[in-house]
Formats: structure tokens, sequence, C-alpha cells
């Protein structure tokens, strides 16, 4: 780990040995950070770059043994000693799309929870009406796998930061948040298809209501309508975009100028997905899968695809 | 609100009268919905495109009198009731950034609190340890300016979706979540820097890292620090990757490859980014605010600026 700067250690990463310019594709030569800890080896598929393999694996569904055989390993003992547990020995857990940002659940973990989760990779928590331990997925098979977690700083709040195989919600919807306050007060009923979204999300969820209305002739004219509905239109103003972009670089200009001119990019290009029907959340695993290996492992498993 | 699909009245949006395609910059055409409901008001500022101004307005500060004066409109007497609060009359409140979808810290709401941030859209709390509501910012100054509220599907869960005015955490990081589990098993002491980040944000931090080690000349060669350091070469690329992209399109490639020259692209374009010291999360900003608004009324803005 000689390339770790002292100051920032647990954000260091061991740069790739070297770059590989892409042709189509690139590789982005992020390495991984292997330190030599006897409990844990690091491996590298998620933001925060690093994985933690236990040095005692618990069976999944052995909700009783989880503590018991992670206790093997007086870092976890620690480390499960440190969050503040409430009176009931709870915290709160958040389950967060690891590429989409969106929150996806939240429930309570004790400190039985927290190791299996720790452990097994796959979001669990602890149901208070059943008094029991709930690995999210078990009966729906929609696990959430988690890459990470967080404490907060006062160690009383969780982020499972992970991937979830499916819709997390038990009424199928993408999440549990799906009520808007402010749309309740206006008088809408609640609506699995209005989830809470953020930025990127909610303008991917425009384009696409612009998709429909131009299938369905609804609507006014709109912009993004005629992108939609118009290839040559769409591809010249991608590139018409990125040349205005670069222009940002190479014309000196302010940084406000190139904000404004990356919106437009990523505008137009997310009206390209919409109508190739590629989701930004695909994009985005596509990044994740890419940077946390090393650009020459990733461009020859590339390569052989 | 004639454009208004009957199956999902909570998203639907009038889109914008006209369209005006861009020269540089471009206007997305998003308008807003305004339904003529008479203790609410549409505006549009947010992802989620709607936002209410409550009939009567509470001043900052009078916490106690909160519920009182929301209490005049009997939506919000009705919506405050329908939440599950628990035994302690709490529920759990978790602030969320919207343009970037950072978890930024998580407290807890009661009634009074939720009655605050509806009318007042600065994200409160109730202070378990003091016994009393707490907005946050009110002694920092940096308020989490609250563009939507989102309860859950049990209703005892709350997401305040909004803008922070600066650092969440009273220790001055941007989040309160910055000790991650893994690390801390490997030995990392919490480091603020090392926040809970998801994908995007992740390569943004990569990039900057991989900047960080092309100034100080440590670190092993990489193909983003030989972007960073070649201006003509960052431009190139970008040229090339848009046209990458665009060819998925004209040539029918598979969605698979869309996802991949996206990706390339969006990288590319981070880099570039960086070079110019602009964040993501302002290119959010802009496209959030840009199609908040008509597309003529943010040209005219545009035009004016």
């Amino acid at each position: 780990m000689a390339a770790a700067p002292a100051a920032a250690p647990a954000r260091a990463l061991a740069p790739s040995s070297s770059y590989s310019p892409p042709s189509r594709g690139v590789s982005f030569c992020s390495g991984t950070s292997r330190p030599n800890v006897r409990a844990a080896a690091a491996s590298a598929s998620a933001p925060g770059w690093r994985r933690w393999e236990p040095a005692v694996s618990v069976a999944a569904g052995s909700a009783q043994s989880a503590l018991g055989a992670l206790a093997v390993d007086p870092k976890v003992d620690t480390l499960l000693d440190s969050v503040k547990w409430d009176s009931k020995g709870l915290a709160v857990a958040i389950a967060q799309n690891v590429d989409t940002g969106a929150i996806l659940m939240q429930g309570f973990a004790n400190k039985e929870a927290l190791a299996k989760t720790i452990s097994s990779k796959k979001a669990t928590f602890f149901s208070r009406s059943r008094s029991s331990l709930w690995t999210k997925g078990e009966t729906s098979m929609n696990f959430i796998n988690v890459h990470d977690i967080f404490l907060d700083c006062d160690r009383d709040s969780i982020i499972y930061l992970g991937k979830p195989d499916g819709p997390t919600c038990h009424t199928g919807a993408e999440t549990c948040y799906y009520t808007s306050v402010y749309d309740a007060l206006q008088g809408s009923k609640p609506n699995e298809d209005r989830q809470v979204t953020t930025t990127l999300y909610s303008l991917e969820d425009t384009i696409s209501r612009r998709q429909e209305e131009a299938t369905e002739g609804s609507g006014k004219p709109s912009w993004t309508k005629k992108l939609l509905l118009d290839n040559q239109l769409l591809c010249s103003k991608i590139r018409e975009e990125a040349g205005e972009l670069i222009q940002t670089l190479l014309e000196n200009e302010d940084q406000s100028r190139t904000a404004s001119e990356m919106a437009d990019l990523l505008y137009h290009a997310m009206v390209l997905l919409r109508v190739k029907d590629v989701k930004m959340e695909e994009v985005l695993e596509v990044l994740r899968k890419r940077f946390s290996q090393s650009g020459i492992a990733e461009k020859a498993s590339r390569n052989k695809s």
C-alpha cells in the first residue's frame, strides 16, 4: 500500500500499474488496495472500493448463530460494541442503492442483524413486530446485496449501501417511499410510480413521460419530444453539446458555462438512452464494475465478451 | 391539468406550451402543473415538480405554535394524523440531498417537527436528548432547504428531500456518514473525507485523487492522469466517445453497448469537469433549476444573465 497517502488511509487506492488508452470503451485504472489484515481480505466491486471477507462465514438463515460465529473476530466484536444501540438494543438502518442513491427502505438493526449483514452482505434487519431477524429478500428473493456499511457520527444510525436484486417494497414498488407529502396535501393519492427521486432520475422520469406522450400523441409540443422523434436531430445535438463542453475548456470559459454545457450534454445523452431503452442505473452499474477493476483486467474481460 | 393521465395523477406534468431548440444551452420544456386546490399552490423548483405553500405561514422559531397554526388546514391535520408515530410520538426522519442523493443525516420527527418542516421548508427534527424541536441549521446556518417530503409505505419513516446550505454534520463533514464498517474492520479510523458515496460520486472522488497524485507526482501512471494532463487528448476523447454513443443509436447496436459508451462519455466528461474544478452536483443543480421552469422562461432568464 505504498501509494496510500498517510493522511487519508481510508480513501487511498493503489492505482493500476499501467493505463490502457481505450479504442472503444475505456478502462479507468483504479486498482484496489489490499491491506494485509488478519481477518479481512479486501476485494473490489463497489464504491468504497473495498470489500471485506469475514474470517468466519455465517450460513444464511442461521440468525441465532450469527453473533456467536462472528465473535471469533475481536474486531467485529469491538465494532458491534461501538454502535450506540438504544434502550431496546436497536439502531436505525437505512438501505440505499449504491448506483442511484435511492433510499430503498428503512428498518432497524440490532447487534445480530448488523453482524449478519457484515458477514452475509445481505441487508438484514430486526423486525420489531416479529421480534426476529429478517433478511430483506428471504421470501421475495429480492435481496439487497450490501457493498459497504456506514455508521453516522453518533454511531446510532447505519447505512446499508447495496444493490437490490429487484423491487424493495412489499408492494412491488422500487422503494418504500412513494407518498409525497405535498402531493398528498394537494389531494393526490399515494402512487407507487411517484417514487422519491433525486435530480438525475427526475429528469429521466420526465423524458420517459415525454416519450409516452409522444407515442400517444398527447400533451403539448416539447423539445424533448422533438428529439425523441428525430434521431438525426438528437445525434447532431449530442455532437454539438459535446463540442460546446469541450469549448469551455479550450477557450477557458467560466465554470458556470462548463456546468451548463455539461448539463446540456447529459440531458441530450439521456434522451438517447431513452430512445435505446437504457436506464441511467445501467450506465452507473457499468461504471461501478469498470472502475473497481484494474484497467487491464477490465479491458481483458470486455475483449472476451 | 388536461394533460395529466388519469392513472398517474401524482406524476403528471403539464408540458410546456412550446419548445425552443437551443443554440448554446437548451431548455427542457417541462412545465409545472398547478392544480387549483384551496390550501396549496404549486410552484416549481424541485424534482417532484411541485412545491406547496402552506395556507398559514409559520414564523421560524415558533416551534410550539407550528402545529396550531397549520391545524387551520384540515388537510395538514389529516396528513399528520396519518403518520404512524411510535409510542413516543416519533418517526424516523432522513435528510437526503435532492441533487446528489447523499443521505445527509438521520434524526426523528414528531408531529410538530413534521408540521414545521412542511410549512417552513427547513428540515426540522425532534431532539430526543433536549426534548425540543430542532431545525437543522438554526445555529450553524447550514439549513437543509426541503423541496419535497416522502412517507414510506408504512407511514412511519420520512424523507426530507432537500438542498443543504453547507455541511450537514456538526463535525463540518458534508454528511454524518463517514465511518465505513469494512474500513474500520481493516483498522482504518473514521475519516470525514471518506464519505458514503454512490457510484457517480465515487468516480468523481477517484478522478480527484488522480489529480492530486498527478500534481504531487505520486502514484502510478493511469489513463485518468494522462487525460488530466493533456487537454487536447481529453477533448479528442470526449468527441470520440460522443461519436461512439451516437453510433449505437444510428447503427442499432445493442443496449449493453449503449450503456458502455454512455459510461465512457460520462467518465471523460467528468474528467473535464475536474480540470475545470466543477462538481457534478453543480451540473445537477443546473438541470434541476432548468427543467423546473418552462423552456421559454428559463431561456429568457439565461439570456439576461
